[in-house]
């Protein structure tokens, strides 16, 4: 590739440091850091945007903060005129596990595909302008591949290096099969990046084979080799595992304002920083000068994790609900209508419990007869809100609070 | 399968073990054997022929007698009234090797295809009746593959099992590299066998693991199993080696009848029994009959070894040359114009060589002007036939006799 950098001028010198410095903030790996900037360069000196693609997998979305991770990088290059390309992996989808043993890849009709592709495209809305989103379909160049075709694709490609893969590799040292067909999932997802001509690939940091695998086959199709951005998974508010909907770690961005920032009060401090960093639009220099602050004492963590809790819900629900979230917090937290403290309960039964078996379990109160009537007469609360439904699913999280009645209070730990 | 043994009649039971016995003979293997004997009753009680396939590598085909033990056994079949499918893997030779790696796989064009195919059909013709093949381009349906149904295909196998195939196994063993689209190759060939519903593969020793694939993506498929018969690799006139070309040990099939006989006649006693199962067309009785006498001292090895190149001879020149031929060697070996005592020369030089440089590298001659001279002047024979070419390449071959003028002989030994 040629060397962009060389042809600049002293300002667009300039704006290409301001936006290296933007994309290369908060992510795990950028391979090859150097390469990007060249790629901004060129973008700037041709004046043409840069091409960023995201793949996704088309089962049912349900999209959490961990997923905005890689969003809130992409609308970074959005906000600066760059393409965003979006692939629903719906021939992938299509197909299902052949060997019908998976039921994490069951095959999905044309319908589900469409629909699931639409509820992303709603909820990534939140996050991306998705007028100025390029949305596509890898089936409509995957299900064109004849076997001369894949032939070629598959000879860029050793059985030694598909094997290196951390899972593969694991599988095939304890004897566990591997489906020869499964070696195909990373090259058409490397193969969607030869036919977009993607400048830029955007992963989580377990999707570090796959993606590379672009730059791979675009170099085998002789093309100009695409930039990877690795994105570090986001922990749950456990503070440990990756948030995910299975772990019930996550917060939803269709979530209500009270509990998005309720949660996200109940995030250690040492996560905050990431969050920042992650999850919010924050600027760069915001995102700096809050962590500097922190770190001097000038800003009290609590103060901050408001913040991080008002800045979220101002990004999925506006200003105004932003607003009414942290007094609502505070009004029920900090102005003494709840005691600072509450007696704790260490919770170490399910992650998903209906409301009254849980009240019962941690004897609130005695009964389920007695737990349905109090709720019923509206004497039940959990983290400060009435719950009214008998049926109620409760998911558990660090720090959730049970009221029942005027006094009785419960603060459960995981 | 059902078990059409049991509804055999006596008469068809009896018809059955026939065929049997002449399809195991001078087999290496039979998977399974107790399913041929079924597959012979089927086609026995629904008077349907069984179709018999074997595949042949699209490239430039010189058939030895090497190649002819797997059309014997097919010759076998096509007797009985069964169908003989042979395949042009024209699909594979089209794509050759797309790392550009191996020479052995060059990329063929349509008319190099179409000729080599040619080729085959003309020399094939020696032993089937070409007339009743059915001559299949593998091409017709690979080409016609999309990638969702190479999916499937490859879902059936696993990695592991792949990379037991023996050359696999070793090349991943010591890092040699095996590109991904090798594993394609077993899987074509065994979908060939889906596609043309084949109850029976034919193959060398070494096409073990292809062969079987048939097998395997037949049940995958819900078909009925091919039978795999693996005719075991014949040695060449070295008694060594497996026969080929590059070895210079062979008996082509357009050799001239003296050639054939000569070099019959060089063949080690231990290996004639073999020839005389894999590459003549004798019937069993009489190949039985003939390993008995032998056995039992009855007939003499050069008397055996004498009607065993009179069978080939016949077989590929017809019977007049064939008696000629004999009669050729008797006069020439048998009746004195060659003494017996022949002094002998250990060769370890290059196995194909000038006429020229071999009779000057012997001493038979001084220089190459006086070795020139004399073959210009019908001086030099070779196993007894005047060579007068003196670019004439010579393949060196164990016990062939160089004669210079009329008393000047070298038997050569290797």
């Amino acid at each position: 590739m040629e060397q962009f950098i060389k042809r600049l001028t002293s300002e667009q010198l300039e704006e290409m440091e301001r936006q290296f410095a933007i994309y290369v903030n908060g992510t795990q790996e950028v391979i090859p850091a150097l390469e990007l900037k060249n790629k901004i360069a060129k973008s700037l000196i041709l004046n043409t945007p840069l091409k960023v693609k995201l793949g996704l997998d088309p089962s049912a979305p349900d999209v959490h903060l961990g997923h905005t991770v890689v969003l809130n990088k992409l609308k970074q290059f959005q906000d600066n005129g760059h393409i965003i390309q979006l692939i629903i992996g719906d021939f992938t989808g299509k197909i299902g596990d052949p060997t019908g043993k998976s039921t994490a890849r069951k095959q999905l009709t044309d319908e589900e595909v469409k629909h699931n592709a639409k509820t992303y495209f709603e909820q990534f809305g939140k996050v991306l302008d998705m007028e100025k989103v390029e949305l596509n379909y890898n089936s409509s160049w995957l299900s064109e591949l004849d076997l001369e075709k894949i032939i070629h694709l598959a000879s860029s490609m050793t059985v030694a290096r598909l094997l290196e893969r951390n899972d593969f590799s694991e599988r095939y040292a304890t004897g566990k099969p591997i489906s020869l067909h499964e070696f195909f999932y990373p090259l058409m997802q490397g193969y969607d990046s030869v036919i977009l001509e993607s400048d830029i690939e955007l992963g989580g940091n377990d999707q570090h084979f796959n993606v590379l695998m672009g730059r791979h086959l675009q170099e085998h199709y002789g093309m100009e080799k695409q930039i990877v951005i690795l994105m570090p998974l986001l922990e749950g508010l456990d503070g440990v595992e990756k948030m995910s909907k299975s772990k019930h770690n996550y917060i939803g961005i269709d979530e209500k304002p009270s509990e998005m920032f309720g949660k996200t009060m109940s995030l250690s401090d040492e996560l905050m920083g990431k969050y920042f960093d992650l999850v919010t639009d924050l600027s760069l220099e915001d995102k700096l000068k809050i962590k500097n602050e922190l770190k001097l004492g000038k800003l009290h963590p609590r103060d901050a994790k408001m913040l991080l809790g008002k800045t979220i819900v101002n990004m999925y629900h506006g200003a105004e609900a932003a607003d009414h979230a942290e007094e609502n917090f505070k009004t029920i937290f900090q102005k003494g209508a709840i005691p600072t403290d509450i007696p704790e309960h260490k919770w170490d039964g399910e992650k998903r419990i209906g409301i009254i078996e849980l009240l019962v379990t941690l004897e609130l109160l005695p009964s389920k007869g007695e737990a349905r009537k109090m709720i019923e007469n509206g004497g039940v609360k959990m983290n400060s809100e009435k719950i009214n439904d008998i049926f109620t699913e409760v998911s558990i999280v660090d720090g959730m609070i049970l009221q029942v009645g005027k006094r009785k209070m419960l603060k459960l730990k995981l």
